[in-house]
């Protein structure tokens, strides 16, 4: 029986130009008019947008390494390529890149197209001191793509996405061998004429890669039990300095500490993921959603701990803040809003729905009308979510070009901790942003996704800045964002990762012997410490 | 909101005498005449059964190291404690005991009562090259708890039983702080007044520790989603010799690579798992459960994947091939059997049960007629499977009194090579079992855990052996048993954990990167290498 069949390549890269600075297509920012329609939504901005930057300006000095012949072929010192791999997406990129404060240039990216070639730039950037940041669609919002450092001769952006295909299908086991620079649409695209998806839809999704979801441990799509992209994970390859592995294909295992475990969430500094097996499924026929309005969020947040804690397992179950709410248009009158979805390839999802509607309703939700997803009488709030929810990196990046400080963290803590926790960080946030700018600050937050023993709130933030001293404001709105949560023992990062801007919470939140560990790991598989210098370890 | 709250003590030991040599309760083994009974089932045993082995007759010497008196008070140089902790329970440790050539016995037995204690025991065992060999119930079949080097001046089994409180109870994100060496019937005793419960019924479950499943992994009661012990951990507390540290308690994070799955699986090589929060759920209050009959065993395991593959998750899906369900009494028509079970705490069962009974038709599948557990008409199949389950152990011991080489051993692998790796597994293990013994072997096999993309093969051997000869037999067959799984790509297991017997095929299957990985953190954390020595690592 041959199970395992080579997939065959599929044409899904897409032709519109990216943006060197923002946040996804160029041509899909906002245009100046626009610009100035967001700002005015928010007291003290600039009344005119800061201009789009542009690379020409950067003056981009020669390389300070050159590659041997041999390599030649797979890297350039092409200054828009360099530019567009110096940060990653982080408001903090975006207005430094406004500010005309870009981050550390990368001397050279490289593009190469196989493990042997990963191999042979990790060869020679040992030899020579050149620091190496692997980078899959650069949409980092933690610092995870940028050199920071000074120990190194020269810095090597490793660009994966060369490696985008789907090499082998098993349609038996349902998993798929992908490389690790293929982006969200690119390994969709290869998967769907076989019935099945992998159903991994970060907000980045068009602008990710697999390898970038794998070594963040990205959150996905589903808000609850496979809630990162780590439950999907059959088995990885991955090169080091010290020699290149993978694991084997196996459904569950208990043989000694997961090897997959210690290189997911390893952020490029143990190694470089360049393709996984991953665990797919087929595209669900049943789906129905629906929105719950509440009154009093503390209620609205007692029925999405009865939801967790049931076992209906709902795709969806974003509680959206009367703030989250307005901004995205789920609703204009004050109401919190919880929007529910489930979805099943194998049987009706109904009555599933109908138990969580009840559960919602014993604490106060209003509405919730189910309605078949893709019906013609869509549910608005639903709707409304979704594209706004896509949208949103553009309009931060709108309201970044009119001065305004906007960016979003997110955490997990156990239930116990959760409404203090939220009440804490509102206040505590609120307070922080006042002080630095003197204004009142829009703190949001709604819950993304949810456990039976806990959830996780997403805050976003915005104000308007003190011109030209943005990244500062950022910076001080930033550090009082961490210290409420490290007291508050909620993690420094739910799926955003750790990078660099996480460091100081990070090293705080890690228990000792772990660290230990993962110096030791570090050494032995980097040893001359070339691999993305800075993130999780010094 | 006092969430947390200290749970209460509760009594919950048992003052049944533990078999030194043998599984369980030394008053639950079969009598000498039923073990005559056990080996007529099986042509070429013994006439009379072996004599249950005594400890006096091991002539057990003075230990070859003292501990200080600050520690004396925690240690134990009692014959028969040391007797008890020599090694775990595998047929290989029963067949030895029974042939008077046990393993190494421990010089000393320590009992600490708090992390403190456990710090200072590893600290003097450093300083004068004493082996620890962390142990919980003892019930490891894999050789994990047994000193097989000579490296070391002296053995020290590190007892946690007498760390077994259920320490804090936080009821709104349901959740508990255990200590480690709380039996299984321990803590659900702690916990059944609250309401709650853990939910992990290893076959173990009398006679192992949290800390046990904890270190190794262990596979519990649900056979679908959460299969092994790994998804129940909140955080952990761990000591090492280079210090102690505790993960946060948390539902879910992307802070670098999990510092729990690093422990998890460690089996005592990395440190002293002392203490866990882990997430507790209802009791079920809708259960129900009932057996299909197949004719075809290939079909069966296509009705299976096909449940494996929906998102119908059974809390039971047990498939036994015809001699498995023979010897359990579920069946005794040569019928393939599956049991499946549903139970929810939040909703009635029926429907989820009635979709999949609907997908085993369509695979050939007969009966299946839903029983609600309990029920005064439960399903004789289902009854007569768990009895045997818990049984099992006892009766291999009294084969093995008879002379008989029986055991099991479990893989995992994915859907793709499953019915090859089983037919292969009954072909080339038979024929190792008649090339040692001369006779054709019974190779039974049931799935007990099954995975959208595989499922995990569980397969039990016994043959009659060459009487004194029986260890050579059973590692004769069991160097056949890992090589063909390993020719399969089927890990060397799925929940019994790598221990000294597995290391040959856990050191072929383990990716090189992660073993430079491994050997690094072992050396960080364990600088004097007194840990467990010999298990996961030279």
């Amino acid at each position: 029986m041959p199970a395992t069949t080579r997939a065959t390549a599929a044409d899904s890269g897409s032709s519109r130009l990216r943006s060197w600075w923002g946040w996804g297509y160029a041509d899909a920012h906002p245009s100046d008019a626009e610009c100035v329609e967001l700002g005015s939504l928010l007291p003290g901005t600039l009344a005119r947008p800061l201009p789009v930057p542009r690379v020409v300006d950067l003056r981009i000095g020669r390389p300070a390494a050159t590659p041997p012949a041999s390599l030649a072929h797979l890297v350039s010192a092409d200054p828009e390529a360099r530019a567009a791999h110096a940060m990653g997406k982080a408001y903090r990129d975006i207005i430094r890149a406004l500010r005309g404060r870009p981050g550390r240039i990368p001397d050279l990216v490289a593009r190469p197209t196989d493990d042997r070639e990963v191999a042979d730039l990790l060869d020679w950037a040992g030899d020579h001191a050149v620091a190496v940041i692997p980078f899959g669609g650069g949409t980092s919002v933690v610092g995870g793509v940028e050199y920071r450092g000074d120990a190194h001769r020269a810095v090597l952006s490793l660009d994966l996405t060369a490696m985008d295909r789907v090499l082998e299908l098993d349609t038996v086991s349902r998993a798929a061998r992908i490389q690790a620079g293929a982006l969200g649409p690119v390994l969709e695209a290869q998967l769907r004429p076989h019935g099945l998806t992998l159903r991994h839809f970060p907000q980045s999704f068009e602008f990710s890669t697999l390898g970038g979801w794998l070594a963040t441990r990205a959150g996905g799509h589903y808000a609850t039990v496979h809630t990162h992209i780590d439950d999907f994970v059959q088995s990885l390859r991955v090169v080091t300095p010290a020699g290149a592995g993978t694991s084997w294909r196996l459904p569950g295992s208990g043989a000694g500490p997961s090897p997959d475990r210690l290189f997911l969430g390893s952020e490029g500094a143990l190694g470089v993921i360049t393709e996984a097996w991953m665990r797919l499924r087929e595209r669900p026929r049943h789906k129905v959603s629906a929105s719950v309005a509440f009154t009093d969020f503390h209620r609205a947040l007692d029925a999405v701990r009865d939801i967790a804690q049931s076992d209906l397992a709902p795709a969806n179950c974003r509680l959206l803040d009367p703030g989250e709410a307005l901004l995205s248009g789920a609703s204009h009158d004050g109401s919190t809003v919880l929007v529910l979805g489930f979805e099943s390839a194998t049987a009706p999802v109904d009555a599933r729905l109908a138990t969580a509607l009840d559960l919602t309703r014993a604490h106060g939700g209003r509405g919730g009308s189910p309605t078949a997803d893709g019906g013609a009488s869509g549910d608005a709030a639903v709707s409304a979510w979704r594209s706004a929810f896509l949208r949103m990196p553009y309009l931060r990046d709108g309201l970044a070009r009119m001065g305004a400080v906007v960016d979003t963290f997110e955490t997990a803590a156990t239930w116990d901790r959760i409404p203090g926790l939220i009440d804490a960080v509102r206040a505590e946030v609120g307070a922080a942003a006042l002080k630095a700018t003197g204004r009142r600050a829009i703190v949001n937050c709604r819950l993304t996704h949810v456990y039976p023993d806990g959830a996780a709130p997403y805050f976003t933030v915005a104000v308007a800045g003190r011109p030209g001293r943005e990244v500062e404001v950022w910076d001080e709105i930033k550090a009082a964002a961490s210290d409420v949560l490290h007291r508050h023992h909620a993690t420094i990062t739910h799926h955003h990762a750790v990078g660099r801007d996480h460091r100081p919470g990070y090293d705080l939140q890690r228990p000792e012997p772990f660290a230990l560990a993962l110096r030791a790991a570090k050494t032995a598989l980097d040893p001359r410490h070339v691999l993305n210098p800075g993130v999780l370890l010094d």
